[in-house]
């Protein structure tokens, strides 16, 4: 492990995307995003992306420079051709129009296609909620995670993210709608062990516990039956609105080579100020209720993260060496 | 069990709410709901309701004539002061308002607070997809879910319904965030029979799996601490649009005498035509896909309750007798 001050990491970052031709605005905030992955301990949304930025970027399916064409198709509905943009570049183009106009309207929506990773839907959430509004964000991804019963990967992993405003800090969700990622699945091949029954099938459709049999399979939805609908209403949902693709026909978010054909939708809604007193207290109230036995304490959502944070933006980042090598590579030879 | 007619059942129901005050329209929309759970397999949402509801009326926290009054605070934001109306009844104007003015803006949202329960969710996720819109539905519930890791009941069962129109028939979600509902409970309970280990804990916060003792528990959340963030996220965010009550301040959706203080959210968004035959074709392949090992085939949500309620339209309804008798009962009551 390499420990790395936050500003170096985020300075390297953005000075490879600089150099492959981002913009410094742009280059700024897709740094953000991996640097906030890594404080946050997501290290698979993190610095570990970045040479597929840069790969993706000089083999032309990601426009550096892009931030996405604004179609108003209702004075509250926003469709977006991020014109393969940097994915934060795009969402956070978007974001800025539909969070005004919901100043405005009390709800406002956009729906992207043709738009890059957009990494942790926290971010997104957090700072929504942060400025005082209600958010829900949600985007697929390529196939990983097969239907409840069902033998072969069809869906994505179809994350989502809310994020609601207290009388404290926002309060946020962010969760995949598999039972686990495929960065985990990976890890546990990296690592030589094994992974628990029912986490995934093999490329036939058994069950599996051999993590390497698993990558080349399918993952299961979390929460059976009822995790799959959620996936599968977000998959339906996200292409119904923002024309994305759908299933295996998913590309551009594991390739180097492949336009990115995903979706993503954002909702944001006028926050009711009125509430938020009444909302931290209820999350106080659950916060410290008893632990049941085997529990150290109830947590609420999103708050080791942010804990984890604020050590993190002292101590620094414990990114693995190879990542962080990969990081200082990418920043010199972008500067040659 | 008695098998009932389906107009049979829905006469003597609207009948009963009619005579215990009910408007023609109002009486016909709740039987409505009511007898669409029957139809759908969902007793626990069907004709068993009716008597709480005539008693809530007549003990004064129904009020069988009210409909809402409708505040728009934004031109796409509709705060509804349900004035404790039939739940179906307020959540019905509610939608009317708000779809025309999706079609307009392209989204827009409802939030009720003051109205009843409002049966099941699907009910209006699926009369809006087959609109053409796309819709998400949320309620919240008084407090039986316990938080992940926690002892106690601070969460309603929170239930989502999705509905996404498609080339076909409209795709539909509707399921709660706990991991079963306390009617299984009572259910396993009257058969005398055990509850899986996991389901719920006993009003010490211990696990349990005597369903007596976990009727005065708590139930678990589904999918785990997923499944948990995403029932706080809804009991959060419901609350903080509508002014609804939290955790276990939420009354009058489970007893004959409090006023009911729940919260109700809908978001419609103006759906894209344009993509209802891929998400036709989408769905087939996930319809068509070789099952897992123990499985006979994969299931596309709502489509078993859709063919089930085709089955009963012309059979009729298998009610229990019990729930029969008193549905008659309260029919002639009324009219004497």
């Amino acid at each position: 492990m390499a420990l790395v001050a936050v500003h170096e990491a985020r300075s390297r970052a953005e000075a490879a995307l600089l150099c492959a031709g981002a913009t410094p605005a742009n280059a700024a905030l897709q740094a953000d995003l991996l640097i906030e992955a890594e404080l946050r301990g997501i290290p698979s949304h993190g610095l570990l992306r970045l040479e597929r930025l840069i790969v993706r970027i000089g083999n032309g399916v990601i426009d550096p420079r892009a931030t996405g064409r604004h179609e108003w198709r209702g004075e509250g509905f926003l469709h977006v051709d991020g014109q393969n943009g940097l994915g934060p570049v795009v969402a956070d183009a978007a974001l800025a129009a539909i969070c005004e106009r919901a100043q405005r309207l009390g709800v406002s929506v956009a729906a992207i296609s043709a738009s890059n990773h957009i990494g942790m839907l926290s971010y997104y959430a957090e700072a929504v909620a942060g400025r005082g509004q209600v958010a829900i964000a949600l985007t697929t991804s390529e196939a990983l995670v097969h239907p409840f019963g069902g033998r072969t990967a069809l869906l994505g992993t179809n994350p989502i993210a809310i994020g609601v405003p207290t009388a404290n800090d926002p309060f946020v969700i962010d969760l995949a709608t598999s039972l686990v990622s495929m960065g985990e699945i990976h890890d546990r091949a990296h690592r030589g062990q094994p992974i628990p029954p029912g986490w995934a099938l093999d490329a036939h459709g058994e069950a599996t516990t051999d993590p390497e049999k698993a990558k080349a399979g399918a993952i299961a939805p979390f929460g059976g039956a009822k995790g799959y609908a959620l996936g599968l209403a977000f998959e339906l949902m996200v292409s119904s609105l923002a024309g994305a693709a759908l299933g295996r026909d998913v590309r551009g978010t594991l390739d180097d080579t492949a336009y990115c054909n995903k979706g993503d939708l954002f909702i944001v809604i006028e926050g009711n100020s009125g509430q938020g007193e009444a909302l931290s207290r209820y999350l106080d109230l659950v916060r410290d209720t008893p632990p049941e036995a085997g529990f150290d304490r109830v947590l609420i959502p999103n708050e080791r993260a942010r804990a984890l944070r604020e050590e993190r933006l002292e101590a620094g980042l414990p990114l693995a060496e190879a990542v962080w090598d990969k990081v200082l590579r990418l920043s010199e030879e972008g500067k040659r």
